[in-house]
């Protein structure tokens, strides 16, 4: 048997050990466990940014992949602790809409339950460090072949977050940045499926006042130092620079409304 | 057999290869060795946040787990290198410090060496880069087996930090802050048993003029913006702000008098 | 047969999960692969500092060790992608001088591909992110012990970055600095044979209007808060500050003309 692959993403940067806590954790219950950093710089608390991370990387990820992800401001409180699994993979993580971007790509698959199993965790379970006592333990465990519905009970209704969904109407559709990644290309709401119908004609992309020609195909297509718009390798538009920042450039972040307009 | 398993914790950051480098290193001669990462972002040549890195992580790897850690302002300097065994773990790096609070954890189960033997060195031992050339592969050599005493004579005197000692006077007990973590947490030198006696009465934590209640159990049980204390999750006492950061708004570092009252 | 080494550098940071991905796009088709990373803090589009981070780093790593490097401001445009094998390791990326440091270490040994056979990349190739698509699978087949010539007709005319020469005048010879890195040393162009001849008499490096004194053994050679030089780990001789950042006290950076002078 290959040996499971079990993938991490958290707020909970790099400098301190808890990352390495966690791993340590996993490989003293699943020791031939394949550990995969996603991204352990999600901002802090930023449930969105973690969510839309894992719903980019699972995709790339072979069968029975478990992705463990802890961006968790309510640990400690009643948020439930969940195992998720969809799409023949797994997910581990509080029950905050965290995981729910990644397993709704899959909805026909699913099946959740409720981390509450005493033998599954460490012994003494704090109430500030569910990565450590619960979550790892819980996606090492699966590591090692425990099968989902002995981790607890079914959960019918995970959190699910709510995207702002593309309004159409008529000549365009009107959708909003949701993150700025590391380059300064801002990721919209906007996917293919949602260009449909406009994309046969003439487009052009607008982000306040400025506007942008129809979206490019790659980026070196813009002229340099140049705004563009292009499908991004997540399935979303999004908005560059060729060469910069067009998150600097265009003073525009999170929540700005983007519209894609046939002229 | 497992395969072992070897950390590292450096100051060296991750921009540059020197981690990967070491990793080289260590792959050639222990091609088995699984590799976690617990820090390379620990302040350039703070050995005492390295050393906090360390204490709080080994206790959750698994037996016979290699420790390889490089914080070495002193590197072509006097200083010895040394490997130890404690508590069932081993400990490579300078002997400055680094590894004291790590191995003062077991302190019955105690041996260590100094680093000397040629043939578990690469051939040409630079005087800038001894965890390329001397710690990276005295923890591959243990990995691959090698005995502990066949690096070189035993040392019986290791450099140990000397933590700030809590002082109790009556009703209260005073410490400092130690480090702040990426969160802004402050972390004190307060520890669960510093506190008996006390803990079963009502009691204050103050920091400089502010003070604050009893340690909370959870983060979630402060106010949203507001100031707690809390038993972290490496048994230390900490200071944080909830969805925010304790350091910033408190304006408070490493040094900061801590004293926790009974009232 | 011990598992084949994938190294990974690239521009892509740590924040997104563009990295990830392509550790499990590799994972997928080499499920024993095991993965290093040099960096993934190369600076936006810095051909040349990741050329320099694959120069130091290879040679660390053991035979057969497949380096995959992803630097790529031409991605989506004309240039080619090519996989190299020299000096007993393998080298795939983005045909713009990235590999070129490192494979120019075997220039004997050195054979080039480009990547061109459909059956090894993923099936949909984008415009935007041949890490994922192309370079991630390449490497990874070859992990899986796909030959070199099968992925595409020989490449004679792999793009080499051209570093500046040292200039010898008389008594001196003339560098500059490549590099500047994490800690601030000032990394030069100058290499221990430009030194020959040189290094018997009394030496002095000079930057701007500054001299420093002959270049030292070790950083501890240094006064405290002092500048000095020295052949660093690389091989290149660096301009150090001890306990601070060369480039903060000096102003100095990439470029920057450095002699060093018999006196």
């Amino acid at each position: 048997m290959t040996a499971p692959i079990v993938t991490l993403t958290t707020d909970f940067g790099t400098r301190d050990p808890w990352v390495g806590i966690m791993k340590g954790v996993i490989l003293g219950i699943a020791p031939t466990a394949r550990l995969v950093d996603l991204s352990h710089d999600i901002a802090a608390q930023d449930i969105l940014e973690g969510a839309l991370c894992l719903e980019a990387a699972a995709p790339f990820f072979p069968r029975d992949t478990i992705h463990l992800a802890v961006v968790d401001p309510g640990v400690g409180s009643a948020r439930r602790a969940i195992a998720v699994r969809a799409g023949g993979q797994y997910y581990v993580g509080p029950d905050n809409g965290l995981l729910s971007l990644a397993f709704a790509q899959a909805p026909a698959l699913m099946a959740a339950v409720e981390l509450t199993a005493a033998e599954y965790r460490l012994s003494s379970l704090s109430r500030t460090f569910h990565g450590r006592d619960l979550f790892a333990p819980a996606a090492a465990h699966l590591a090692a072949g425990v099968a989902l519905e002995r981790f607890g009970r079914a959960v019918a209704d995970p959190v699910r977050l709510v995207l702002p969904v593309p309004q159409r109407e008529g000549d365009h559709v009107r959708g909003e940045v949701l993150a700025v990644d590391r380059f300064g290309n801002l990721v919209t709401s906007l996917r293919g499926e949602d260009l449909s119908g406009l994309v046969s004609s003439a487009l052009v992309v607008e982000i306040g006042e400025v506007r942008l020609g129809a979206p490019l195909s790659a980026y070196a297509d813009a002229p340099p130092g140049g705004l563009g718009a292009i499908m991004g390798s997540t399935g979303r538009l999004e908005i560059f620079a060729r060469d910069g920042s067009a998150h600097a450039m265009l003073g525009r972040g999170r929540g700005a409304p983007v519209v894609l307009r046939r002229v």
